[in-house]
């Protein structure tokens, strides 16, 4: 079945058993994210987002009720990790979720013993979807690399590279998370007031940035290429990633080999892991190209990934300070933007080129998108504090009396995201939240 | 017991049972190296390198000959891979090469039992010795820092952070591997002959990069740093490491993130970890700081590590094209130098600043210190082509007639290092080797 086929589970006329899933912000039956959950005192296993219950697909793959492709699918997901989800690639997932689809509707014949299996979310604590091996990320948003490229580097914003090969380079996967763990601001060498040489002190510059990640699986062996023609193949589903950067440290630190302390301290992804297969109505091109940009070349084209390579995706990040949440604010807005105006490169571009050299991809791999922040004629589009402020020079006013450049302890920021196409349900990831917590002592 | 600490296993008198042990170049019973070996058809598993025999650990830790640490020790290493023996940390390590000393030993008498435990070395096939969590490429080679950036960047050379941080960038973990392996020549965006736009091709400028990997065990919790005094806790060993690079993929892509498909299609690992015990004897000095260079700040500073933070031990890298082989001749001596005269910062400062902004270090974690070049006045102790040819202007004259700039498919490159110290048994890694195969056709 070809990757974009948008088929019966797709249908905005199905709804649930599951009261709480018709109408859901993000997890309506026309989603079923992946995620790995467990109950205090349980071993975690691999569940299905259906509204505010989680589908234990442990007991659905012990129940009798699938065959096939969706029994060989389930039985991958009762370990702790997808990892093994993912390593099958499409064809089982998607045999998955038609079968979870059809238990889950309205008119399941089933509903009495599905109903068994669903576990409250609020009674389920969320691990990683996959056992990372290797985390990179990229940098896709071509107006946050030119924005941040003006402050970082006045006289050269945009460097010669960035319209010809799609920037990445490696992350740290020790230290991606699901939200529930504090994020605890870093110490690292920063500038000293007035000095010449740096000081160690917590930064002072923490930061956001709002960023999607691919999940990959299967992967492809050492040595051997993905053609862009095939990538899709290789990608399993999306979840929002927050690359927390403390900026002082990046300034610092990251010539000439790149970002290092300064971001692997911490990310955050949000624990349900939307799969291809849900993305299908929502795939768009993606909008970031302009007239008289450099031919792409030919490993990176394909005309399938050029209609269809981008997502209708609306992104936000809400702010709330302590205080904030104290006198009973709402989170703040900071900002509201569509993915597809962001990404000068799509997915599939990504996964490719990182193959192109003959780099192995292996199932439960993450891939960041790098930043995705709106055009600068967009007013409130930016998908960070240092593109917001420009670099501190303007500081935010909260609706608490505070003023923010960056972030400060306490602070809660939260991304979501909303997939949306006419004629489809509009699904999204859930909350992907962190609060930051003080420095520990030094 | 003290981390430095010389015991009776280090005694120079000491000999073993195992005939090929005695002289010889790299594992003579002073150094009981870790790695992990399989024989066809049998399940891979921990194993001591012993001349040119394999000590099974399996075998061992089913033996009854062991009790205590030392059994656990081994039972952790039975595994296909030493991450559970890495995160039991020193004190298992140090019972298991003080038993297998003794039973080892020219005067065992455990002779008998002990020999049937042996593999020979030509009967077995190596592995990585552990699951790479991530993996972390620093730059403490000052001199190799210098001349590559006076290439890259003739106006600055030595980024003024250079000698106030340890630089360092994540790699990837999936592309690790131990000689035997083909190092398959890359495709990536290379600059076109006149041409202003890139062209995707085979790289033309592949080089290699002679450096030291630590392996880490057992490491720390996110969100708490590792203090310089207790970073050799964390230390579990050292191998060989040649970060394959392609200098034209390089120069395109690394701004502004560092390094990326130029560096992650293949690193080569020698397979044997060569434990901080059996280290001891070779600790000393670095030596490649000057008068002059700033304050290194207190979250790096160490007494001891100061004293005894480098490692008295020779590199050496040879070469030998298909040609060569062909014509019966013996591989080319591209460089020798002293470790020492090349580290800026020591392997405990590179593991101390990387947990510093309270980062994870984990078990099986690989740390490489970037390219190991002597200062530029020592003659022939440049540990990159692209130092040695200064980015191919000054080719090789190889004693086939032929002439390198870079690599050639074909050429085969050995790093190798011996540990010396007066008085003690000299030890090394063996081999660490790899051969250029033509890129897959495009």
């Amino acid at each position: 079945m070809p990757v974009y086929e948008i088929d019966e589970t797709h249908a905005p006329a199905r709804t649930s058993f599951v009261a709480s899933a018709n109408g859901h912000r993000d997890f309506p039956i026309q989603n079923l994210p992946l995620g790995v959950f467990s109950r205090t005192g349980e071993a975690a296993r691999g569940g299905i987002a259906i509204g505010e219950q989680i589908l234990d697909l442990a007991a659905l793959a012990a129940s009798g009720l699938l065959t096939g492709e969706a029994q060989e699918a389930a039985q991958a997901a009762c370990a702790d990790s997808l990892n093994q989800l993912l390593a099958l690639g499409a064809s089982p997932r998607r045999a998955l979720r038609r079968a979870v689809s059809a238990l889950l509707a309205a008119d399941s014949p089933q509903e009495v013993r599905i109903a068994d299996m669903l576990v409250p979310m609020a009674q389920g604590t969320m691990h990683l979807p996959a056992r990372i091996g290797d985390y990179t990320d990229f940098y896709v948003g071509i107006h946050h690399a030119r924005t941040v490229g003006s402050l970082f580097r006045p006289d050269n914003p945009l460097l010669p590279n960035y319209r010809h090969v799609p920037i990445g380079y490696h992350g740290r996967a020790s230290t991606v998370r699901v939200p529930g763990a504090e994020v605890v601001r870093p110490r690292g060498q920063v500038p000293s007031p007035g000095g010449e040489a740096p000081v160690f002190a917590p930064s002072a510059r923490l930061d956001y940035e709002l960023e999607l990640g691919l999940w990959v699986g299967p992967g492809n062996d050492q040595g051997t290429p993905i053609p862009i023609a095939g990538a899709e193949a290789h990608m399993a589903g999306l979840t929002l990633l927050n690359d927390w950067s403390a900026r002082d440290m990046q300034a610092w630190e990251y010539q000439p080999l790149g970002p290092f302390l300064a971001k692997n301290f911490h990310t955050t992804v949000s624990p349900w892991l939307v799969t291809m297969e849900a993305l299908a109505p929502f795939r768009a091109p993606a909008m970031a190209r302009s007239e008289g940009d450099p031919a792409v070349l030919p490993y990176l084209v394909d005309a399938e990934d050029a209609l269809r390579g981008g997502l209708s995706l609306s992104l936000e990040v809400a702010l709330s300070s302590a205080a904030m949440r104290d006198k009973g604010l709402e989170p703040l807005v900071l900002s509201r933007g569509e993915a597809a105006q962001a990404m000068y490169w799509t997915l599939a571009q990504m996964l490719t080129h990182h193959a192109s050299n003959g780099c192995a991809m292996q199932p439960g791999d993450l891939l960041g998108t790098g930043t995705l922040s709106g055009p600068p004629e967009e007013k409130g589009a930016a998908g960070s504090l240092l593109e917001i402020t420009l670099g501190g020079k303007h500081p935010l006013a909260l609706p608490s009396g505070e003023t923010r450049r960056f972030l400060e302890d306490g602070d809660a920021v939260t991304l979501s995201g909303r997939l949306h196409a006419e004629g489809y349900v509009a699904i999204g990831f859930g909350p992907c939240s962190g609060t930051i917590a003080p420095a520990p002592a030094g």
